[in-house]
């Protein structure tokens, strides 16, 4: 019983707009059975009143778009199938007595298949589901209680009335009690998942270089701050359903309606990529095969520069992204980030020569071991430069969206808060010359 | 007009099962449509039979599991809502006619309000979210019904019994003509993804090394079958699905009641790890910064040789799980591997004696370049050998899987076809010696 009240807790408390939704639904469920209790509006609507309590239960979604969506889906699913089912009745009942069973039947045989057929097809699937489920029950009800009640347009007409006051009553609630807006949440998730691949890149490559070595034990580091990039590689089914939601969202806050949300899937699957990096990252510095640590110690400057420069790309980009700036003023990150690159590469480059193994080698005995301890090092330093490869998608991704969504442009701000920055790294890690220096290009 | 049908058709040869399913949907529908027809029942269930066509209508789902978990958690929702419907009506009834409204409002409004946070739980949302839903909706029409109309037992029990049959039909149906079991599904999704991921490495590695050198083009190779990998990276919403709707299954075909369906997932998840190794993989191979092909040539072989044995390991394994083998006749390939990998590190030790630049190195004069094109082969080496470590971790998932599932073991007939196999890759690659034959150990 503890445990069971201390997971209400957890759950309340890692998102507090989950309570507000559950009472939200209570709410909406009360009004929607005191309007039931109303003798006038009940002989209004007769016996059907049910369909708006079970339109509430069923429609109210935890965000506005999964309720709109919901909503409008059983309205026009219901709309069209009514329409479509007193055609199929009219023909019916041209066809006399023994005729109608065999056509109603027929017909709904043929339109169930052939919606239940068109589930299948991604995009009906994506966003229509849930209308063609409706639709296809609706046509039912309705073939059928024409055939044995004879009060067709007043069963169609009551439906849809009923729908309606449900679903609006699920709108007003959902909108003007603290909305859960299905596009807010895509874009902090992916405003979060750059943040997180940033943190979890930063510290896999800290935690690798200033790491005491001891001995040859292996220390399996599973420091959770660090294991954040595993929520961004399965990131991929929630951002998708989320986006499909969004879509039917109005404009709301910072949003206008028609956003370019699909955009941020293609943001969303350039992080994705980019945490497979990380992914390798993470397993090769916690591979058995270490490179001892007076070798690491000469590649920990220039690599701590690529990881540090690299997580300040991803969390510029996630700033502007939430800020909905638009990412030129990243440019002079970019270049540090990739002049950064080119030192790493010099850096490798000297490494034999510099390693002392390799120093006492003369004529053609160039020692073996020391190239075997030099290799999972230079494995880490290639996935860093791999990382930033795929940075740059996410960086034309994130483009493309800021010019999609019409971002504004606030430079000059961020600019003197992005050369504190990288005046810090440099200090951090000693200027390696004018190269580094911000470059505030054409603003 | 043309394209639709062509996706349709499409979409009906990819999976012919869809037809077959869009079909057993507008069999059930019309079956419980002619059901209503028959006027001796439809007196019998009373105007409420319109709730076996809705129950056809949203219980039938594509799988099996599907279907059942949702009939079931409709039957109970039902069951235990109309219960409590009834209690809180008898408690009510003893409050008086102002208090029954309240009291009646007020639990429907907790009753919602719990119900709806409930569904948050990831475990109730997994398995019970629509038998909540259902319990939910049920418990408020049974409550206004109860105030408005007073043949309370009467509507609970119609209710409970045309759901009933609806979902006994949706179930009759839905097994009898060509099931699809959601099991099944989940264990050919795993057999394949592990067959998926040896074809991708193992071609992606052969593509390397057999690549012809066309200056320093870069070559961007987006050949579909080595990009297989991409729909395994991508495979964890869909398994974990299959894998809660399997749960509720019977015994079908190979498969027992309460088969251990969440190991599945163990061996699902070890095979996206692989697949992440398998991306760093194809990265690697499609850098821009490649190794000379001489360079390449001196570790062709091993690298070959540990794809090869690794790809035929993942191979062995889909095919123990296909048919439900013991894996335990897999040692000796992995022994294989595993000395391959051996042999790997041999040869990339003494690589930098091997290549020309390194061998007239006089003094302290190593150079430099000689590593940066060694890299990027290292770089390919170190990650089959990483990607033989996750292979690993898939062997010990998939052991576990066989032991609880109690696989059976057909050892001897698959250890000649192993040996035949492995008597190829040796002829294939030149024997090294006598470590890598066959060494059937206690079978």
């Amino acid at each position: 019983m503890k445990t069971v009240w201390e997971k209400v807790l957890k759950l309340g408390r890692d998102d507090p707009r989950r309570i507000c939704h559950a009472f939200k639904v209570g709410l909406a469920l009360t009004i929607v059975t005191i309007f039931y209790f109303m003798r006038p509006l009940y002989e209004g609507m007769g016996g059907n009143a049910m369909w708006a309590v079970i339109t509430v239960a069923v429609v109210f979604e935890y965000t506005v778009g999964g309720t709109l969506s919901k909503g409008l889906n059983r309205a026009f699913g219901t709309l069209v199938a009514g329409s479509l089912g007193l055609g199929v009745h009219y023909i019916a009942s041209l066809a006399g007595d023994k005729g109608e069973p065999i056509i109603l039947g027929a017909s709904i045989f043929l339109l169930a298949s052939a919606s239940t057929f068109s589930r299948f097809f991604p995009g009906i699937k994506a966003k229509y589901d849930y209308g063609v489920l409706i639709f296809m029950l609706t046509f039912s009800l309705v073939s059928v209680s024409s055939y044995r009640e004879e009060k067709l347009f007043k069963l169609a007409q009551e439906r849809v009335s009923t729908v309606a006051v449900g679903g609006s009553l699920c709108l007003i609630v959902s909108i003007v009690i603290c909305p859960v807006w299905a596009g807010g949440d895509l874009h902090n998730s992916i405003v979060k998942n750059l943040q997180t691949l940033a943190d979890s890149m930063e510290g896999c490559v800290e935690e690798y270089f200033n790491e005491e070595e001891e001995g040859d034990e292996l220390k399996t580091k599973d420091t959770p701050g660090l294991q954040g990039y595993r929520t961004v590689l399965d990131s991929k089914a929630k951002e998708e359903l989320l986006a499909n939601l969004a879509r039917w969202e109005p404009a709301h806050g910072r949003f206008r309606f028609l956003h370019p949300w699909k955009q941020y899937l293609k943001v969303g699957t350039a992080t994705r990529a980019c945490a497979y990096c990380v992914e390798a990252l993470n397993a090769a510095t916690n591979s058995e095969y270490k490179a001892p640590k007076a070798l690491r110690q000469q590649l920990k400057e220039p690599c701590l520069k690529v990881s540090s420069l690299s997580s300040m790309v991803l969390r510029q980009l996630s700033m502007d992204i939430d800020s909905m700036n638009r990412p030129s003023s990243i440019e002079p990150l970019i270049d540090s980030a990739n002049d950064a690159v080119m030192e790493l590469y010099t850096a490798l480059k000297s490494l034999p020569q510099a390693h002392p193994n390799f120093r006492t080698a003369h004529g053609d005995t160039v020692t073996g071991p020391a190239l075997m301890d030099l290799l999972p090092l230079a494995n880490v330093a290639s996935i860093l430069i791999e990382v930033l490869g795929r940075i740059d998608a996410i960086v034309s991704s994130v483009e493309e969206l800021s010019v999609r969504a019409t971002f504004e442009n606030h430079m000059p701000a961020n600019a003197t808060a992005k050369s504190e920055h990288l005046a810090n790294v440099n200090s951090d890690y000693g200027s390696q010359g004018p190269h580094v220096v911000v470059e505030i290009k054409g603003s």
